[in-house]
């Protein structure tokens, strides 16, 4: 545990290979978020032909860093590792974090030059993170190759074999108020794999839920440890090469051979944890286990502008196993009492005319009255379209984030708000201010009313049997 | 049908209730998109109390009116529209489009006026659309009251019972490249209904596909004249009010009934009809079956940097009923001519660094590539995350527009491009570069790998059983 304990919170870091050109690959992956995030250890660029990379003094070789050095991110050709793993054992590195690709996912002959490697640094005390991954980032620590992944440290653990699918989650799932801890890309997990991450961060407090990508498992301990961890917190799995076509990519990708996608959702639900199909699903589940407030039951009350999109709205959550109860004579009572029901519903999904949405006080008051209702556990409401709406004054967006904002602090039951990417020049910033007011209210966001309602269908579940 | 003709092409519109106020909503409803859609017959505003309304001449009321007038849209409140079924009668107008709300949807009192008031325009010769609807929109006319749907007229027909249901599909879809013809929605379809419009449009040449939303059918024809339709064109129908909690807010919001989400299912089948369960759907499967290029068959050929990505996609294809055939040695090698494979599978899905991403030429030429395979239907390839790589410059952006553009044009496969928005700041910008270059090379943008080839699937399946 010691070595992995480094690998999250090194005191200090070597970048083999970091390059003289500031906007190489390597410098933008590791140096740039490292000083970005506020890593406050040494960083140490190691580069025999310049004397300073981006403000540092640059060394020629890991062994002419004057201090102690714990992690090493290694950059350079596969061919030119294993002469590296000698001078990291001298220098009493504890994590080995090879960046390069060019090992067992490119054929026999790299998958010789891993075996080798990995056992040299075994023999020298070294752990090795990879080959062919992006290694950890952790931004209790200032430790960061995911920079799109947000400053403010939560409990968000991602373990995954895909950068491409670490990095999605990260930038897309800090904007819906996604707040990560360890996360961490592995790679072909040669020697630090699947198996060890999980159990690593099933075992300490800060991780309160992980999420795990992988193509497929190095260690036979690997259900155990699962249903160890799946015991004490949630556990998400996404297993790629489900498919015959995605098992031969996987192998190609980080050498792994897969598993039906019956047999591997079938043993992954046996172990406790929640199996999922796709990315989307992922951050769906990960935005709902962290990001709204524990709902009481899975009565829906819907407040949505448009009445094809309460019809909707009704049917896509009862669909999903919600229940969406007619609302009692006295709250319908108290909505009366400011919404004129000409032409709308007050029953539940309450119909609410714009009059109501683009006044932020009466907007608010709709979800008050919902929180009063004994009868109603989640509130789920939708930005309206069209988008040009929004475009014609900054007011109507922003009577519909203040009302978010004020409904997510003040309320006491969860609120959901929806809404859907338009494509329309100006949908994108509609977007980022509702994801902002979400964020602010501590309000989960999702892009359509389906994908709200299947999480919380899967969320549900999931805690109606944990004791 | 000589009344459905002057519902989308009329040669004059008069707006009662037209008001003096530029922003209204009834300007912003209907006088400024007639305006801006350039409708060319003459507009008389009707109002008693001004007389000028934004340019043009208002008139005290519709007798007053110089010239025939054969389409009136009527805004004024419920309580006076029975008085104007008699001024249409005697200007000779051929459609009462009642934009008012407060009829059948608002309780037993309004279902009189609606039945008063239709009763009493049909023996006047005067046919009613709606009430409590926005009415029609057709670009070759001019004619429109949903004024994101994009001006250049083309053969996708929508007939809607909800507003908001219609202006999102108009668009979304219009962005995602859908051009359109007739739209319409009909609200309480007191008058004209489902029934006679999808007749209308599955009679003449001009609408290619007919999506409709309703949440209760008005004529018993509807069945019978759905399989005519259906046997000529694709029709794809939404069904709102499928669950409980559904169907009470159709009741509310157009006075319908609903039957069962079973019934509704196994009954549209049965009639040719491809049943859908959300707007997303509707919306995807209208790209398809007008964007796409038709496919020859089901075989995908996957290009995407980012080899978790591809294993995925490969995944969520084959899940879909698609296949992901490994490429024949010969089209590997061609591969290898340009793109290094270390790291990297060259056998589908092809992984591509981003040497060849960022790069228009050598991204086009894995298209290209993949075009001349003869085991090859189907091109699908990714936009890549992080959103912050596109904003390092906008050669990475219109490297991969830039390959789109040319790969619509130039090859003769169907080729699909996903992106996902991410809610960065950026990612909007990002987004409706990549839907301008989409509609410029005829290429259908779907928003995640599942969503593409679910639409797919039910576009293959659909053409297969048609002869």
């Amino acid at each position: 545990m010691n070595h992995l304990a480094s690998l999250f919170s090194p005191s200090s870091i070597a970048i083999v290979g970091a390059s003289s050109e500031p906007a190489s690959g390597t410098n933008s992956i590791f140096l740039t978020p490292l000083r970005q995030y506020g890593f406050r250890g040494p960083i140490y660029p190691i580069n025999p032909k310049v004397s300073e990379i981006m403000g540092l003094p640059a060394y020629p070789s890991l062994s002419a860093v004057p201090g102690p050095v714990d992690y090493v991110i290694c950059a350079v050709a596969a061919g030119l590792t294993l002469p590296l793993v000698e001078e990291c054992q001298k220098k009493g590195v504890k994590i080995l974090h090879i960046f390069s690709a060019g090992f067992s996912e490119s054929g026999p002959e790299g998958a010789r030059l891993e075996a080798e490697l990995v056992s040299r640094a075994r023999r020298g005390g070294v752990r090795v993170l990879g080959p062919n991954c992006f290694g950890a980032s952790y931004p209790r620590s200032g430790l960061c190759s995911m920079p799109d992944m947000g400053k403010e440290p939560g409990g968000v653990a991602i373990i995954s074999q895909s950068a491409a699918t670490a990095r999605d989650l990260t930038e897309s799932g800090s904007r819906r108020g996604l707040k990560f801890g360890k996360v961490v890309h592995y790679g072909n997990a040669a020697d630090i794999n699947e198996t060890e991450l999980l159990e690593f961060m099933g075992e300490e407090e800060e991780s309160k839920i992980v999420a795990v990508y992988l193509e497929g498992v190095k260690d036979r301990r690997f259900l155990s440890v699962l249903r160890r961890v799946a015991a004490r917190k949630p556990v998400l799995v996404l297993k790629g090469g489900r498919s015959e076509a995605g098992s031969r990519a996987a192998l190609s990708h980080t050498g792994s051979l897969a598993g039906s996608a019956q047999v591997w959702r079938a043993v992954l639900r046996q172990a406790g944890a929640i199996p999922v199909e796709t990315v989307d699903e992922m951050e769906d589940l990960l935005v709902t286990f962290t990001v709204l407030r524990p709902p009481q039951g899975r009565r829906v009350g819907i407040v949505i502008f448009g009445g094809g999109f309460c019809v909707q709205a009704a049917d896509e959550c009862q669909n999903e196993g919600l229940q969406v109860p007619a609302l009692p004579p006295e709250t319908q009572a108290q909505f009366r009492e400011f919404i004129s029901a000409v032409g709308t519903s007050l029953k539940n999904p309450l119909d609410v005319p714009p009059a109501v949405v683009w006044r932020e006080d009466r907007n608010f008051r709709t979800l008050a009255v919902l929180d009063s209702c004994p009868e109603i556990d989640i509130i789920l409401t939708r930005a309206f379209i069209p988008v040009s709406t929004y475009l014609e004054g900054p007011h109507v967006l922003e009577a519909q984030a203040g009302a978010i904002i004020r409904a997510g602090k003040e309320l006491k039951k969860p609120v959901v708000l929806v809404s859907r990417y338009m494509g329309s020049p100006g949908s994108g910033e509609i977007m980022v201010r509702l994801l902002e007011a979400c964020r602010e209210g501590g309000v989960p966001l999702y892009p359509s009313v389906v994908r709200a309602a299947r999480s919380l269908r899967t969320y549900l579940e999931f805690m109606e049997k944990t004791p």
